[in-house]
């Protein structure tokens, strides 16, 4: 089977209209990063950003910030900008809390706009933090159907009493990725209403939340965003569902917050999916990425993300094709922009990759997984990281005792 | 009536023990900062620390310093340290989420702890989230009863179909404190739990909830502790409700995480109170001032800040005792950290206050708001405070037309 020569990808690297994003990353010496879908790398903008915010805005403007430096209105200014980025026109996202607490909210609100049907969907192979919440959200009012890759299929299990359907875009384990608009016509036409995960898809692959015509939307900043390590995530409700209320009623959702009346009265729009003081720290972290992304064409973003799995895939069937298995659907239309590989004891050959500097992760039971982040992996990288797993696994020095140990995170 | 002069205001700072922890803060100059009840001031430390947490941890360090950082174990790592600052023993407290969302996770779990009740009491006079969060957990299933300092009193509304008290132990408005062991005593021999918001505690005076029996607590670290803006929150759950559950059933609650189960199995202990992936730049400011608080006496605390509030009280009633009315208690005993002072047009003065470089803050309907922290307010800067509160009293400049103009926040 032939392949691409390594001269041939630094070639295509040459070329690469998102090259020069490369160099607003600080990606550490003797490192190959392919876990930008489960922490993006740090943007070279960022840490003197944080620093403004913390000597200026917190440490001389004090208090004076919550008006002077727009942080009481952080969450909706962000938003906005992530919006651009996944189909959601002005007022229809916020920046707050956890992807996890998002999940709740979205579920919540959903039901409630939904009384008298008394059934969720989730999706068995999701990222369970998402089937977690819903069980803790549903639990005694909601039966729950799970779908799966090896049935039953949506179609099966829905039907009139289904009030939402919550899925994951992307897939975590395959990157096997929905096809959101034809799934959220499907669930609607049922009557039911359409929540997307958007975890492994913003700044990952192009959203049309709203050319979709999605109900709810959640979604993380910490992975392909760059937004630094727990970043705030964000929730989209689309403008139609302005009656929509979540069981969260914190202050910062609050028609008038500073009235400080003992009644809650929801904000009008997006900003009832708000809860407490947001923590502004977090927020300058992915404020100063998104600086990066206001410039990005997601069609390019697309475009490259495609080409770097493909060529990644080719040179795995090619070099290592007897090793490992790739799970990850070969049709463009259906992947993500990650691959996955697997290998009954996958865990122990990405710690030895890893120790090599090749970084992916390993996700439970079987499965190495490396994320391609177009702003700063390129074609060559792709080739380095194939050529360290080809000699990790046809050397089986993954076999060695060392590389069996389990870290607390995996 | 005699007051201190400024001079002795000096000579009692030159003798405060806790003098030397003023120049680990920034100050701005030409400020005399008394709202750090609702934003804390910068530690000088807290900079290099969230640059190293970039630049090395998340930069260099990047997915693996889950592990190698610590990222993993900072919302158990963290709370076992403020645990200390509130009378807490390891394994009871996690930094996590906002205060509000800890509210809503102590107020279910208590809830499941007393089933077949259906009362929960609140205060009418509390910070508004509290209840906002009360109604938010409880609409639908629980009668919502609300004491006040006009009455009812607690006694007049506790029984046995009571579940669960939320009070906030120190009243943001007045600055009154509640007796914490009396309370929960009280709440307590009437079968219910007893859950005690320390916003205005932690760090301000000092708390024992081991000691007093509390069952569950919630409280914030951006005011007193210094963490920096939004800095996230803790709980706190006494050992012996190892069973509470709460339903923001999120992965970092769980048992195993990384297993990837498709149900959540809870996590044994507090950890079980923990939803979604933390903000870890916030953890670091936080994590920053807490090497600050590992070295204070609460008692130190306590003894300069009955000092500080009983010096201004005696300063304002002094000099513009006519002007205004003192509404925090003059007894020690039920006294917190800050004073407050009633003015029927408290907007404007306090805007004409800030321009003048005294920083307070105005709460509806009628309040000017002080607070002090021992950490970085000296006795002299309480004199210069109301030497400029009596210029602005006096002189009535605060009713040029420039000093309504209301802001966002206030």
């Amino acid at each position: 089977m032939t392949f691409p020569t390594r001269d041939e990808c630094l070639a295509l690297d040459a070329s690469d209209p998102l090259a020069a994003y490369r160099d607003e990353f600080v990606l550490p010496d003797g490192v190959i990063y392919l876990d930008g879908n489960s922490l993006g790398a740090l943007p070279r903008r960022t840490a003197a950003h944080l620093q403004h915010v913390v000597t200026q805005e917190w440490g001389q403007g004090l208090i004076r910030s919550w008006n002077d430096a727009g942080w009481f209105e952080a969450p909706r200014r962000l938003g906005d900008r992530i919006g651009t980025l996944i189909g959601a026109g002005p007022g229809q996202v916020v920046v707050c809390d956890s992807t996890s607490i998002n999940i709740f909210k979205a579920l919540t609100a959903a039901l409630g706009l939904r009384p008298g049907r008394d059934v969720v969907i989730g999706d068995r192979d999701t990222f369970p933090t998402d089937l977690y919440m819903m069980e803790g959200a549903t639990a005694g009012t909601h039966e729950q159907r799970l779908i799966s890759a090896d049935g039953p299929a949506l179609a099966d299990v829905l039907d009139d009493r289904v009030a939402a359907v919550l899925l994951t875009q992307v897939d975590y384990r395959t990157g096997r990725m929905y096809d959101m608009a034809a799934v959220t016509a499907q669930v609607q036409a049922a009557g039911a209403l359409m929540i997307w995960d958007l975890a492994h898809s913003a700044g990952a692959v192009p959203v049309d939340l709203d050319g979709c015509g999605a109900d709810l939307a959640v979604g993380c900043t910490y992975k392909y965003l760059n937004g630094g390590p727990g970043a705030p995530a964000f929730i989209y409700v689309a403008t139609r569902h302005e009656d929509a209320t979540q069981p969260l009623s914190g202050w910062h959702g609050h028609a008038d917050p500073f009235a400080f009346t003992p009644d809650y009265s929801p904000a009008p729009g997006i900003s009832r999916f708000l809860v407490g003081t947001p923590p502004l720290l977090s927020y300058a972290g992915l404020e100063a990425s998104l600086e990066i992304w206001d410039r990005v064409d997601m069609a390019d973003i697309r475009a490259k993300s495609l080409a770097l799995t493909d060529l990644f895939i080719s040179l795995v069937e090619a070099r290592v094709g007897s090793h490992v298995e790739v799970v990850t659907p070969l049709d463009h239309a259906v992947r993500g922009s990650q691959v996955s590989l697997r290998h009954e004891d996958g865990y122990a050959p990405m710690q030895a990759l890893i120790e090599r500097g090749v970084i992916g992760d390993f996700r439970a039971p079987d499965l190495m997984r490396f994320g391609f982040t177009p702003l700063y992996v390129g074609y060559a990288d792709v080739w380095d990281a194939v050529d360290v797993l080809t000699d990790v696994l046809t050397t089986e020095v993954w076999r060695e005792p060392q590389y069996a140990t389990r870290l607390a995170v995996t």
